[in-house]
């Protein structure tokens, strides 16, 4: 069955690893999966004073994501957690109180550093969150993807046959949890 | 000795508990030290393109926080964790790497909720990025401060006696803290 | 569908609140759920030189979670994080290599302390391990219980109406994650 | 000045890397530090009603703990977090009530791990647990070592010489905050 899944993509910069693994990942999935990074770089900061008034970014972040199936997290980690962008946007998704986007989805999260610990901190601080968003989290494979520098070729993909062997078996967990578990 | 602690706070809201905190520590505290709260509401999201060309704010933001004998973080808990906006003025203040704004400051972390938890989660998951910001972060008295409809009265000032006396010892501590842990 | 429910209790004391939770708990469920508190506190501590001969109390623990369809974790906080004897108990149960107990099955954790907090750093620590575990979280409702002094009546019952409440939709949140899950 | 540091080594194997590990750092430490393995296999799981008439190994263990100069804590990750045997024997040297003996300590952490990501859940657990004891943390440079099984020759000495000049580099760091805390 075809199923929305929204990636929020942790790093805002245009040559981002966590972008560029987004984009490999909806490769590796199967055609019943359509994957769409929606854009979180513009979202003003939260604030529950504008709640009355939402700027306009925040209405249309919230329903995209609403009527998303799942959702996928892909993230760097910033000082030993979730970049403040994209804890802004989950910010931004599970207010006003009582209207969390997220509310029952199924998710998954994949973090990616250059360095060798694969963002682990920001893997499992973004877990902590999923609790209270009632996101459903995929629990294995955990993927914490090192050395990002080497991971992608000059087109994109995934240069190194044995991570994208791994990342072909997360994908398509997510996809059978995803069937168990979307509404 | 006359101390500049610059003040984070957590909530953008004008009425924020976590800003009345605040206030309210700056005038328990000695007065060699000095708080200042530092904005936040206004910094555009990190994003390491920029840094070639860094906003007007982030700079600004940058240099007064390096100025500072110590960082002090008071903050709500959103979605379990430390909401998106105080965690983007980390991320600015610890970039570009090797510019780490925070770096060896003595640091202290409290956290408020209108609930009895207290902002527990929001509390350790900024003590997560204090290591690699190279925080020095007070330890005790740990400070999470339940109950914030009830906590202060129409003036802003702590309506709780215990509270007020808790409060005062926690400042009392990170005053000693920072007279030991100043460059 | 009659579900056999493996019960971990964090404290090891006889009167411990975590055990009286675990038994409130249990009466509260709906029949076809079979709550059984599996002990912890004979385990030997884990030590990977011994699995090549365990010691029958290993053994016999591992065994008796192997054939549980659910597995619920009742605990107070030790110094902000997980009893150490629990711990154990997940440890033994997850080793050797390849054999974990806990594989796959729907889960949910309950904390309580005697102060406000109710046990937050235990409740999200013990998660951070289920993930490994690829133990099926239950995210809503969490359930971190405090003042457990005041908890129960002199015949172990709930004596707070609201919270007798609460844990009987955190109960039934839990029997419909099993049946959503179990395999 | 000389200075007594008490290791506790996370796992209990005969051969552990992480042993190996707290070694490796004694010997590369200035002769001011002495370094003294604590051993914590043969605690009996910690259980408030015996504080009343503690098991021996308990108070031998407090009493040493209690008159070093520091703590060193050198572990691997079980399950994404803290290893129950050291678990517990924090939460040993934490009670009675009031009578921790780690408070005020200054303290380091080290994790180790065969895999890439160096012990980051455990690591970072084990921080937590400090707040609540009031150990004075070591923050840079963290220590996550990798590659365990490539890491020592077969003296026990780090094979790699830039894992040992960060090994050096960070001993040396934690001597100097010794110096800085120590009572």
């Amino acid at each position: 069955m075809a199923r929305d899944v929204a990636v929020l993509v942790g790093s805002l910069r245009k040559e981002a690893f966590s972008r560029k693994l987004a984009l490999a990942l909806a490769e590796l999935a199967a055609p019943a999966l359509h994957f769409e990074i929606i854009e979180i770089g513009h979202l003003p900061l939260y604030n529950q004073d504008e709640d009355k008034n939402p700027p306009p970014a925040w209405v249309a972040f919230r329903e995209r994501v609403r009527k998303a199936d799942a959702v996928l997290f892909a993230t760097p980690e910033y000082n030993r957690s979730v970049p403040g962008g994209l804890k802004n946007a989950i910010d931004v998704g599970s207010r006003p109180y009582g209207q969390n986007v997220f509310d029952g989805k199924p998710g998954a999260v994949i973090s990616i550093s250059p360095g060798a610990v694969g963002g682990f901190g920001a893997n499992h601080h973004l877990r902590q969150s999923l609790v209270f968003l009632n996101v459903l989290p995929l629990q294995q494979p955990e993927a914490y993807i090192g050395g990002a520098g080497q991971l992608f070729d000059a087109a994109g993909k995934i240069a190194n046959p044995s991570t994208r062997e791994f990342l072909t078996k997360f994908i398509a967990a997510f996809a059978a949890w995803i069937e168990k578990n979307a509404t």
